[in-house]
């Protein structure tokens, strides 16, 4: 792997305490860092190599996956790790930056990589990349990268800004956009299992597939956010960005030696296709929904508007559940249900494909038969759940489901940082968000966002710890479906069953 | 349930105290016995009632799957069983027998449903039947349904001989010819799977199945059963029967409402459709084994011919494989591999679907990405497994198999018997070998037994503790597959992939 240095704005935040060092630390435990390899932290507070790489290393022990407890590793890990001030607006702060990477660059007699991490807030963004590039530090004779995190834009015309002012100093090539969910490892294996197993191509269309479940339930209520949650909603921080990406990724149809421009490309097709929602049809198409007062895990939980920080009249969006189709050959009339919620019953994200029943209308007694299932588990807990129908040879008049699954043991899987950084530094962009796809996902949401400003659409409470609004049954309902895995769903489905 | 007289010739023999007690008992537990049920133990020798109970209610604790620990359950168990002395030849014990019968029908005043199971050997089943026939037992008001266990003749001629004078007692709906594979769970689920799961449907045929290899391997050898294998071997003790059946479960069509003469139809078809074998390509097509010295377990074990009682220059086959092909819409173009032999490496009855890999000719980097595989595990474990090509984010280059798997917790499983005396009790034949199947099997087989008979065909001897001869591998390895899960071939699979 090539030589790089990589700078790092922010590197007394959270984020890069919390999952960039961790990262970092399993990437060097498996030899998947380049062997001149060099971090330059950044912060506005004067701090020491000494403190900071301290700082580092307790943030290993806090959250690495894999123990720090080699202090020789730890050592020749923490070794790499540089420290300097650096205020987003000082110009001069940049030409310091700029002589101690090209100091570091002449001692190494290595080639200068420079990989710009901007674990930031957006608003410093434009600051930031404008100052790279008028200092001198994107004039390099080697590859520059830029990594930058969500939220890019918060409607469709500030993403097109931001994306122009990002490339002033950057090439479209050179930005590489994290959406942590692409790194998420299930994530990550829904490209390849489509791509390399027959079976699975075999019945992935609408000659098969009922409809598709895209579910991210969360426990949690809006917490310390509050302030940046009430701007965005729902529909910004999860919908428009990792939601809409799951879907990019379980719908593309890749060649099998596909490259990152295939990737690209056919995410592209798929947002493309992507039947437009006109802003008359939210109203029927999308269920926006706030949490009301109610019980989590048996303890009473406040309302939305009752949290600290949000106003008693907000009507943001803590829940959207939406209804989308994909007008090509493979998904027409396949509906794809989305939906992802604060204060729900249970911590969630997968996936449900069911599987058309042509049996059903047959007449035949087989009532309790249940349509067949693919169920992708990305978190908490990843795994695979093929649900079929079985029967006891002793009770030959009932189905039972039966359920081939497979689990990942946990602990062993790499986190989706550690994907992506490992990703980036390779010049991989195949997991990250390209801006064609951040653009066409801003405007298939952009009429969602004018009704909601607008208030065309109701806003329906639901109270804390259910699966959300009712009217989000009935979206599905409607279409003779229901929700799958939500518990009194499937207690509904059993009573059936049963009668 | 009607109320059900079982007659059970060869009450004191050793499949009685293994298998019919033991599953009589835990229908009774299941509640799976007619509410008016009675045992009458048929033998030679002189028994009281109440040593005939006791023999039962030891067989119970030596083999039933679950406890016999309740006295007062047991007790009524017990009550529904007598005793009767007869000799299959004396006509005088049958009209005894009719009397104990009758007299038993007047008092509980109970339909007179007769189920004869004949727990004997196959030298007697004529003798039998004819005098069921002709001393009135089995001219009733109630149904007469007559029970028998394999073999079902020696070749095609004895089979139509055998069959012909049991039709003078018994119509084919009135005989329940056990096959046990039949019963085994995962065969009996086959059948439900097959046809109640759209997602097995679609990959159901040619066009995505490449192959399909069906093997029962045993560790055992040729055991006590010296006298009566030698004249049978492999060909006749398990793929004329069992082997064949596997393979017409697998490969049936079934409507979704089917009923037992649709199964019996279907299965016809299959046999039908097989390609018929011609005695100059037994050859090509079979391989004919047996087995040599070897070592099983870290144990020598001496070769057939040094095994007591088996002649040293016996030429008799204690393995076979064979190459099917069944000339339908749906599976013309797939090889079945057939494959059944004693004194193998391990002990395992599975099937396993070998999907095509379209993508194999691409050229492109995925070398180590295997087929897709489904595989129904039958014995000793229970389960179903199918693998995919996965990858780990992290080592990109390379696939992994990924096992999507069901495993059926052991010891609650009902056992092959209780199914299928289950099934008989209620007339229903599903998984029992009707006639055409019979006859058909034999047909298939007869140009084997006559190459073997003739000696046309070389008979390759095997180590014991190996998976069979060489040839065996080869007959798959010109059709550019191998043999799955033999370990030495994984091992070879592992080597191709790291290269």
């Amino acid at each position: 792997m090539e030589a790089t240095t990589f700078v790092l704005f922010g590197a007394t935040g959270d984020l890069a305490k919390r999952k960039i060092y961790p990262a970092l630390f399993n990437l060097f435990i498996d030899q998947k860092l380049p062997q001149f390899f060099s971090v330059i932290g950044l912060g506005r507070r004067e701090l020491s190599n000494k403190a900071f790489q301290s700082n580092v290393e307790q943030s290993l022990h806090m959250f690495s996956r894999r123990e720090a407890t080699d202090p020789i590793i730890v050592e020749q890990f923490l070794s790499a790790f540089r420290y300097s001030v650096l205020d987003v607006g000082h110009k001069e702060d940049y030409q310091t930056l700029l002589q101690l990477i090209e100091q570091q660059e002449q001692e190494l007699q290595v080639a200068p990589n420079r990989m710009f991490y901007l674990s930031v807030g957006p608003e410093f963004f434009e600051t930031i990349t404008a100052n790279i590039h008028e200092s001198g530090l994107g004039s390099t004779d080697g590859w520059r990268r830029l990594v930058i995190e969500k939220p890019f834009g918060h409607d469709l015309q500030s993403a097109r800004e931001l994306n122009k002012n990002l490339s002033k100093a950057f090439t479209e090539d050179e930005i590489f956009r994290i959406d942590h969910y692409l790194g998420k490892p299930m994530v990550q294996k829904l490209e390849v299992l489509q791509k390399s197993n027959p079976v699975l191509k075999a019945l992935w269309d609408n000659r098969y597939i009922a409809n598709v479940q895209i579910t991210a339930n969360e426990i949690v209520g809006v917490e310390e956010r509050a302030g940046y949650y009430d701007h965005v909603g729902a529909v910004r921080d999860m919908f428009q960005n990792h939601m809409l990406q799951l879907l990019m990724m379980l719908t593309i149809h890749l060649p099998n030696n596909s490259t990152v421009d295939n990737v690209r490309y056919k995410k592209k097709l798929v947002m493309d296709s992507l039947e437009a929602l006109r802003k008359e049809d939210v109203g029927s198409h999308v269920i926006r929904g706030q949490y009301a007062a109610g019980t989590i895990q048996g303890e009473p939980v406040v309302g939305y508007t009752s949290e600290p920080n949000i106003a008693a009249t907000s009507r943001n969006d803590t829940f959207i559940a939406a209804k989308l189709q994909i007008d090509d050959y493979f998904w027409r009339g396949v509906p794809f249900y989305i939906r992802t919620g604060k204060r729900m019953k249970d911590k969630s994200t997968r996936i449900v494909i069911e599987f058309k029943e042509p049996l059903k209308q047959s007449g035949a007694n087989d009532d309790n038969a249940l349509p067949n299932l693919l169920v992708f588990e990305i978190s908490p807990n990843e795994g695979i759940v093929l649900q079929l129908n079985s029967r006891d040879p002793l009770h030959k008049g009932e189905f039972k489901p039966l359920n081939i699954d497979f689990h990942e043991s946990q602990g062993n899987v790499p986190e989706a940082y550690e994907n992506l950084i490992c990703d980036a530094l390779q010049g991989d962009s195949t997991f990250f968000a390209h801006w064609d796809e951040v653009e066409l996902s801003w405007q298939w949401v952009q009429p969602i966002l004018e009704a909601y400003e607008e208030n065309t659409v109701p806003l329906h409470l639901y109270e804390a710890g259910t699966y959300g609004p009712l009217e989000s049954d009935e979206l599905l309902k409607q279409d003779g479906y229901h929700w799958w895995f939500d518990e009194s769903k499937v207690a509904e489905v059993r009573t059936e069953v049963s009668v």
